[in-house]
């Protein structure tokens, strides 16, 4: 048996107000006054001087604000490859990323293309990046989808949607502000904290699980019923917390693996394009078969906020469509095999799957 | 407000027989082949062929034995490292440490003082420490310091027993293999593991609090409590559960301090050797008055356990020794401030200390 060596995020800086730090952390990286920092934005911040006025921008530094609107595509890292390599003669000093799951996977990916050859597709998979990645930041402002701690970055190719999964992904700096989650509106707050909490079933009910995944699982656990079922916190003391759970769930899956939720949930976002926090609701709210305590804790969390999910996604569906899906979700190896076990192929057939999409 | 970006240990390998990647860890990492590694092993291991069989030894590599009887001392690290060069013509590719506390906190400060002029006590302190410490590799072998994770290394000097506390303390690399801890004798078991204990309590009562440090600190004190107290588990599983205990418990005081139990265990440990373990059980017996419910909880853990604290250790102290001991924990201000608060002067008095002392 042979156990991953898994990187981690190699500093974390924790607290209300730390973003303020922004200046102090990424000036001692700056490889010269040509080779600029590059922010990648959620465009949810522009013109928002709270927060814009604290990136400190010096010499060629350059704002990118991305809409995330859309899930991440390989296409759209290659493209903000090209405009960095074309904009600037020097290779950056660093890509910092700040908003959400979006926004952190795409500074990653862009970090990491902007030294190795060819295209982000390339290198959707496990272990196929060669070179480490140039110096990357992850400022979260949204809490849940544990990409701040994560060796992943899940995008959307041209034929499948997976994770550039290897050992230069993860940030070499981590600023956890929970005081920048707070203007995060409440559907997707709910959204994005369910993906943290999906993580956490997924991880504590799969079959990969060890002490390492479940004493991180179980904290993140214990957080999310904390934040949205059992606890009464301070608006302040829930984002905290839940910045932490984020953290905790992802640490959790670094070890282990996600499930059902997951696999399905990228068949839906590959063909619909539905964003992964809500997607992951969409399908986990039908997935009482697999995670039958996690679920019906689910679908108490959403009763208490008032969550609706849309509903019908599929229901004007072909077989082409559904076939998409399927062969999307299948093609997930190992989330499978972490939830249903070695001999999965046998429980999980095509015709299970379209009857589950069917309902979503 | 100034957060502290907290430096991580870079990669961890998690699981029952993980130590035998370590070939496949280090070797990568050589950098010539006069360029040896060099491991630092706990002596009780020597003859051990199950463990030394399993560590890789090629070129001029080279294991050193190490009693962990007492305390590690800065004397001992200046010895280690005058060793090392004469042996060596070229500075090591890395320091592995196989032990516990006191081989894991030798091996980060030997690490530290090959690439750092002077001795080992002019680096007592926070962040004296100015160029990076060779490649160095923690491998516990016991569960509980939390010194795989930590940022500092606890070492008794000439004229104060203090930690090299520094961004380039934390190790590379760790390898959290549970099974390295099968044969730890049921006293030291239980000493170490309060350690990790007595930090979760040192932590979450204390007024350096954030929501970092309380996730970490919750769940190792539910480890514990599971592990020592409530719990009905097999042997593996409680060696599995307390090293993730020891890993929470040590990233839990990373972003807060330890309080009250370790100002005053390192007075007793300068003075008299006390090993770390014991002397924080010795000095936790007597504080209900700083941490009621832990104490309750602490004396419940013994008495399940069958441990008997030595006694009367300060008896025949005589004024001098005393204020020896007093002048070493009152040293440690930030550990007095997070357990008191900012007014601790006006109430942490020599005569409160030297009362404390008498009962131990």
């Amino acid at each position: 048996m042979s156990y991953k060596n898994h990187p981690m995020v190699s500093r974390v800086i924790f607290g209300r107000g730390s973003f303020n730090q922004l200046s102090d952390i990424v000036a001692p990286k700056r490889l010269n006054i040509k080779a600029p920092f590059i922010y990648l934005v959620d465009d949810v911040f522009k013109g928002n001087s709270w927060l814009t006025s604290r990136i400190p921008i010096s010499y060629n530094d350059q704002i990118i604000y991305i809409s995330a609107d859309e899930e991440p595509k390989t296409s759209q890292v290659d493209e903000l490859v090209e405009q960095i390599i074309l904009d600037h003669k020097d290779r950056p000093s660093g890509i910092i990323g700040i908003g959400g799951g979006t926004i952190l996977d795409l500074a990653k990916a862009v970090s990491i293309l902007l030294t190795n050859e060819g295209e982000a597709k390339d290198y959707q998979g496990w272990d196929l990046v060669k070179t480490p990645a140039i110096y990357h930041v992850g400022v979260p402002t949204i809490s849940g989808t544990g990409a701040e701690v994560s060796r992943t970055t899940v995008l959307t190719g041209p034929d499948k949607k997976l994770g550039i999964n290897s050992d230069y992904t993860p940030f070499d700096q981590v600023i956890l502000d929970p005081e920048l989650t707070k203007d995060v509106p409440k559907d997707q707050w709910f959204y994005t904290g369910m993906d943290c909490f999906i993580h956490c079933i997924e991880s504590l009910e799969g079959t990969y699980l060890n002490a390492f995944s479940q004493s991180y699982g179980e904290k993140a656990f214990d957080l999310c019923l904390e934040i949205f079922l059992n606890g009464n916190l301070e608006e302040k003391e829930s984002q905290d917390k839940l910045m932490m759970a984020s953290w905790h769930g992802g640490m959790s899956i670094a070890y282990s693996q996600v499930g059902v939720a997951h696999a399905m949930s990228y068949g839906l976002s590959y063909l619909l394009g539905t964003k992964h926090g809500i997607g992951n609701c969409i399908v986990f709210d039908q997935l009482e078969e697999f995670y039958p305590e996690g679920v019906k804790l689910f679908k108490q969390m959403k009763e208490k906020h008032s969550i609706e999910l849309p509903q019908g996604l599929c229901k004007d569906l072909g077989d082409d469509e559904f076939n998409t899906m399927i062969r999307v979700a299948l093609s997930l190896e190992p989330l499978w095999e972490n939830a249903v076990g070695k001999q999965w192929k046998q429980i999980i057939t095509k015709e299970k799957l379209r009857a589950l999409y069917q309902k979503m």
